[in-house]
């Protein structure tokens, strides 16, 4: 089998089949297949795409090319959650909390940030102590004891997909649909959880900016899941603008306990609940959706969920004092508001701007070394469809520096006020 | 200026500008793009095509990236040909004689073969003594004092090119339009020459299938030369079988000498006629078509174009008296006949299999350094269309070693007999 003959295959539009993906996927891990080949087929596939066969095989190979989880040593049906990608995003903080409090094992292997995204495993370091690297013995322990666990990848999970990713950044072969399912859905498969729920973001701000794109992607994630027997939901949810109202790592541990506590910005918690009563009807704790609701919302109310995530922090020696006292987590040294210069309704924040000023302010990573600031981020107080009145703060900036010229500039550049805008809605769509 | 945003305008089906374009070809020479980018950027080419003025841009940037001839010391027009390859192609040798003899100064500058066509260089290099590598002074003084020179190239003619080629052959982005004109005519511009004739193949045997993609290719040369005011005419000629009779450097040579003493077989005689009448009234020396071929005609009766062969060979240091005395060039130990199995009108003969035959023989190249055997080669005597009876020979193999069953077994396989089979023509469009 030659490379050059896949290559010709896809290009020409015919089917890969199961040896020739293979081939592909052996010889990017042996490094038998030059980088030059590879970008070709990426870019091959790019134009042609990929059928469900060819996208099932892909996520298989890749999968199948590293290590992965055995999880059946924790007992129940283990649900996990997998996000597109969005700013202000700190989802998984307090639903993993809500669902292990259904009764529900929520073994999380979760990411940093970059660029204008953060990542989980930062948000959980502004938390001091904790620690997101631990064993896979001590994750199972946690996960069989306390019902949770959130920490980084500890084996070599994919290595195919980390060549292949790597290349598509520099090869401009980032948003290929078949590329993004599979490469999601072989690490999510490799991380041996039993079902999975996928928030596909949607909007200005998201990796797919039009509801159509944001579809086929969502339709791709599952279909592959169901190919290799996962149960699997995908729910579109907005991402015109930042989710929530606090994006930088501490804030938004403080807006994740905010939820739990039962307060909270009402765009976050109606997409937790979703998502959550998704993760619940597959792990199969309630009949229905209307019934995983309720028994999530009972779970804020009752204080089992704000456990949940005390015994997270205590398990992964974090100090569960901040879920009383924020400022055990580091604090910034100024707070700035952006004030706005006419009256009228928000219409437009855009996302991935924001996400680009908390990055600017130490609170994200321009390359994948850089150290972070924990304090730091933005504090939205409008939101798009939000009346404002000149003269009124619209977002409060948490800094270090006491210029922050440039990021109230490009904030500045990125919010809009009009005569009238309307709310986005949050959920868009279920696929199944 | 950044690479992946040129493949980006590219991918998404943007046109380039004239310093993107410039960019990408500085990066290609220095080294400064890596080759998964400019494999990716082919392949979105491969796919997205490039406009008139991106093929200009890109001919002239891929020229002007390395040395370029100055032929303005040779008086006169200065008129070269092209082809874009098949079997049996000798045209360049008779027809750079029979130009020449009209007047018209005739420096050309040619490749060796590699895979299953072959080159006029090593064709030549079968004539004991003929010298392909002399100094660019040598190679004007010659076309000055004798009317023609065909060597080989003595400058760093685009190195662009070079490295964009040698990338197109190993990621599947060869047959691609633009990339195939611009790299064409990149090098002869840089050669120098005031007018082009190419011809364009079309058929089983030729590198564009069919007659729409070689239409397309001609057009695409022939608007690169007049975008860069070169006189350029383009002939779409027959490449479904091979060209003549005789497959092989020496056996190449002999029916080129042939034709120049009147002789010689149809189909290539026609093929020279055409394309050297263009040239000839490229290069002014007839008023049209018709003119020039009888001008042509004449270079043979009265022996003019056979004593131009004669001043070539000598010129570069070749034995003359391989025109009377063909056996001083190398000769096959054994001549073996391919037995018709049965009576019928020949149907089909694969040209790039009779190519494949010639070099399993020794006459061509696998690997860009083997060593060639110029007494090896094949000779048809049947043609498509010609009856044959069983028992008959098809071909001789020209061979040095007894045994020739691979090859046998290799031509038997792609040469049909049937009922019934027209000639195909030998020229299907002339495009100006």
């Amino acid at each position: 089998m030659k490379m050059i003959n896949i290559i010709d295959k896809k290009r020409n539009g015919t089917e890969l089949n199961d040896d020739e993906i293979q081939f592909f996927v052996d010889g990017v891990v042996n490094d038998t297949i030059p980088d030059y080949q590879i970008s070709a087929l990426l870019m091959a596939i790019y134009f042609q795409g990929m059928t469900k066969s060819e996208r099932s095989s892909l996520t298989m190979k890749m999968m199948q090319s590293g290590e992965h989880l055995d999880l059946t040593s924790i007992p129940g049906i283990k649900v996990d959650k997998h996000s597109t990608g969005g700013v202000g995003d700190k989802v998984s903080l307090p639903l993993a909390a809500m669902v292990a409090a259904t009764g529900i094992p929520v073994p999380m292997i979760s990411g940093r940030g970059l660029g204008h995204t953060g990542g989980t495993l930062d948000k959980l370091e502004a938390i001091p102590g904790y620690q997101v690297e631990i064993s896979e013995q001590a994750f199972l322990k946690q996960v069989s004891q306390e019902g949770l666990a959130i920490i980084g990848a500890t084996k070599n999970i994919a290595p195919a997909d980390k060549r292949i990713y790597s290349l598509r950044d520099v090869t401009d072969t980032v948003d290929s649909i078949p590329l993004i399912a599979s490469s999601i859905m072989s690490k999510k498969i490799a991380s041996g959880t039993d079902a999975l729920v996928i928030d596909v973001k949607t909007g200005s701000g998201a990796f797919m900016k039009t509801l159509d794109k944001s579809i086929e992607l969502a339709q791709a994630l599952v279909e592959i899941g169901k190919s290799v027997g996962m149960k699997c939901i995908a729910v579109i949810s907005d991402m015109n603008q930042p989710l929530g109202n606090k994006i930088g790592n501490a804030l938004e541990i403080e807006e994740s306990i905010d939820l739990l506590k039962g307060q909270g910005p009402a765009d976050l918690k109606e997409l937790v609940l979703t998502l959550g009563s998704y993760m619940v009807v597959l792990g199969e704790k309630a009949n229905n959706f209307d019934e995983a609701k309720e028994l999530l919302k009972d779970t804020i109310t009752s204080g089992k969920a704000l456990e949940r995530f005390r015994a997270l922090i205590k398990a992964q020696k974090g100090d569960t004092r901040v879920i009383e006292d924020y400022t055990v987590m580091p604090q910034a040294k100024y707070r700035i508001p952006l004030i706005a210069q006419k009256s009228g309704v928000i219409s437009e924040i855009e996302a991935d701007e924001v996400g680009i000023a908390s990055m600017m302010l130490g609170g994200g990573r321009q390359k994948t070394d850089d150290q972070l600031d924990y304090a730091v981020g933005i504090e939205l107080h409008k939101k798009i469809g939000d009346t404002i009145h000149e003269g009124e703060p619209i977002l409060t900036i948490y800094s270090d520096q006491k210029n922050v010229d440039e990021v109230k500039q490009l904030l500045t550049n990125n919010i809009k006020i009009s005569d009238h805008a309307e709310k986005p809605q949050m959920i868009y769509q279920i696929i199944k």
